[in-house]
């Protein structure tokens, strides 16, 4: 099919290589003309512009938005919206909250352009290689596009999720589930660092790989780190995080819903941020007023 | 390779077919009886007596015990022993804690047989079909007996682990990460049964096994499980628990590490036991004190 | 001092008493007419309207709602802002969510009407017998009604806490240390009732309530609530929750501040709720795939 | 009463001042003898051995024991029991874990001699000034002693729990009680450094700590702490434990109860020993392994 990427960051280059390794015709445009020109000598058509790239699609037009979340995915609406026409479609691939993807699918659907929230999982490989997509807003919009999920994800791995910002709530629940368990496979590895055993972390994340229960990309990631830094010395334990964990946390406190370990892997990545914390001091301060504990004293 | 099998449950009865495809002379054992004489017509060779199943190995003899964990297996070592010999190799491959383990290895040591404790995981269907071992104890012993290893794993799905008991230590945290991992994914679909979307959760959880992040062997089986019953309306939610977990949260302890997730994904299965609580109770009466709440009474 | 006061319940009654205890002349109104009548034989003046009520008060007039947090805040306000006039002040000691207060202060700062936020911490035994205020705006405004935070306060139960907010977010963060404490002390008798000791539970929470570490307001209502059901028989451990200890969690996400004890507390809240999970369906339906270990069924 | 004191620590120092100023013949040893001759000046009568502090008794004699659990607890015993006679009592008031009183009670009753296990609660200025006493064992035993309690208790300050071993199990319960407790208001205060409000911690804490529902010792020692250090810039946040809450931990696994709150309060404790963390590294790494996201490099 013929369509506009607009953003050609990590992400959306990698889906440019996959879009246009699957055959379609591909307008590409980001505030940075590099990764455009880039993708030319791959068959991708750069547009200068946003309004270039919309006028050189075809109606009904199709316009695939990865941009960083938040207000960025708003100023490309702004700047798309006047080149679109009525039944004109525009899938926002990135990691948006998804109630702001039901504001967007109600805003674009006044105009009667149709709105899809997608998904997008599989890391930059997977966006590359066959990812996964959850997809929610119009279904006959969905169908029409339904080609391009069909090549570019891997097999089954796409899915019409429903109603506008289903696709996005899916992607949300799947990264606070990618944070639980990413902090259990961290904290078994603690576990086997702080035991007298000495487990080569490699071998180990390779056997888990490998016909445990455990077994998933997680853990063949886990190898892969391993064999590029066997303890992770390199590295410190700052664990940042990007957003939908949080929304993932903030979600269930919405829904009342007890939901302890996505919790605390959020927590945790907060907790990985300071040196030192404020609750730790009082704590400290408490046991020696109490019972004459030493503290450690600050430097 | 020819070796004894002593325990034919779910597991051990799994393992069996596993050898008996793999070209291995298996003598078979299990206190009853029609385990070993349904193997035999798969080639297996049945032993009335744990005896008589030693009698029937050559030296080394190799003998593979596969029943529950904790005493059960003392008691078949008691069995065992006077029948076998200097230089012969027993593998424990049931959920043994590993310090029983180091203990046993000690033991047979004494008497110069090599014991090997070997962490099974893949479920019923990674023992039958390609499993993933873990394996602690003499490496010439396991050396020996590589070839069962080889032929019964899934590729790379063994490990020479190190020294007695790290074997089965490999599988306590293996057993741990699973906690986290498996209250991750359950907790995500709590999140989808609470939204107001009206997701299908097989399709979901279809999604998220092909190509996305949190792929792996447990998305699959829980679109197994969504594929067999679309609610989960015929499961009640008690999550009960083996000792596996339970002993991870313990090292932890011991080894004074912060292991939030995994500790909070065994609590919450003590916490699935019960229909109602007592620290419950106890802070219904508290806000009823203070602030007049009413209580819900009990019937 | 003379005052008006809107919202008769349960702590706005209670505090209406300790103010007429302590001399101050006290307008009273509420949607319900009873309880003012009530309050008229200890000195109380009903008022039938808000406009009354504001009506019958001297420049600058002072008026404290005592009402459910929310939206009837905001309609109070409407009805009562028509009959202030610059320099009045409204105190607003209900718990009010602090980022609400920030709005109403900016509100009634427009029109020159100077806004307190007080939280109201102690119960209603503290509302009535001499509780503690936090609170939170116009220090001038602070100062003019300082005799009245001084007669209804116990000996050091009020401050002044800073710029308009300041007083709900201190509220907000009391019930959010709250719930953990009383989660705390509530694990810790769910430890007693399990033991095989079998204690006397209001014997155990006098004792700790007198002279231990862990002594204060708390310990002597568990003391008391023992004392009327010694093994809380007669209620459900059913936890509800209205509001500031999920609004503390939110304060946690959004600082990005690691509050684990105080997430949990709220968590299990919810977990209360309930009396089948999702979750827990999910994982032992994963059990049951992998393991082949038995579900319970559902009825 | 007349009794022995053997162990004058920080504890047991305040204890004997607290006994002399009650008026009990005390006699008092310690493997250094310079606090015993300072308690001399108070009344107390130096002893340069166990055996002659046991012999300086009227039968039944009466020894407190106030050393550090442990080890040292049955070195003492070791030491005293030849100089001990059927019907003597023997007390410990440390911080023992209650299977091991259980344990050492049996090993004293075979004797004939009655031990008792005594929680003893207040910190240092209780056991000085009127402290909370939680006594397991011979409830003859207790009734003989009960003079010495009611004296070095506060009011309703002491309690005669039960069998061997339940005053320990009190004792406990109570510090993981108190772990969830401080990292309760730990974390509220947390919440209050990383708020925009500049609130003055010692106002807040006392403010909390007259009227409030939260009041309590521990909230007027967090006063008392910020009295000292506004900002506890002087402190390090590092949580040290002593053994109680992990007692209390690893006996809520055996019970099976699910106890989050103080699980969480030992395992941030733990947390608070590392400047840096392995589970950090590894969900780092992943984070870089699937989206490229940076991590920070070690120095």
């Amino acid at each position: 099919m013929k369509l506009g990427l607009i953003g050609l960051g990590k992400m959306g280059f990698s889906l440019a290589q996959n879009l246009l390794r699957g055959g379609h015709e591909t307008v590409l445009y980001d505030v940075n003309p590099e990764p455009a020109k880039q993708l030319a000598e791959e068959g991708g058509q750069p547009a200068e512009t946003i309004a270039q790239l919309a006028a050189s699609l075809a109606k009904p037009r199709i316009v695939w938005i990865m941009v960083p979340a938040g207000e960025i995915v708003d100023k490309v609406l702004d700047e798309l919206l006047p080149a679109l026409e009525e039944g004109d479609i525009v899938i926002d691939g990135g990691n948006s909250h998804y109630k702001q993807s039901v504001a967007r699918g109600a805003r674009l659907g006044e105009r009667g352009i149709r709105f899809l929230d997608s998904g997008t999982s599989g890391g930059v490989e997977g966006a590359n290689q066959g990812g996964c997509f959850m997809v929610g807003g119009s279904k006959a919009a969905f169908e029409t596009v339904e080609p391009i999920f069909r090549s570019i994800a891997t097999e089954n791995g796409y899915l019409y999720a429903g109603e506008s910002g289903s696709g996005h709530y899916l992607k949300m629940i799947h990264n606070g589930i990618e944070y639980g368990m990413m902090q259990s496979i961290a904290e078994g590895f603690e576990l086997l660092s702080k035991s007298e055993y000495g487990f080569d972390f490699e071998d180990v994340a390779r056997v888990w790989a490998n016909g445990s229960v455990i077994r998933g990309w997680l853990m063949e990631l886990t190898e892969r780190a391993f064999s590029k830094d066997p303890k992770l010395e390199g590295i410190r334990g700052i664990m940042k995080s990007s957003g939908e964990g949080k929304w993932t946390v903030e979600t269930a406190l919405e829904l009342e819903a007890s939901t302890p370990v996505i919790a605390l892997s959020l927590l945790m990545r907060y907790r990985s941020l300071e040196n030192d914390t404020f609750h730790g001091k009082v704590v400290a301060a408490l046991r020696n007023e109490f019972g004459g504990h030493a503290v450690v004293r600050s430097e």
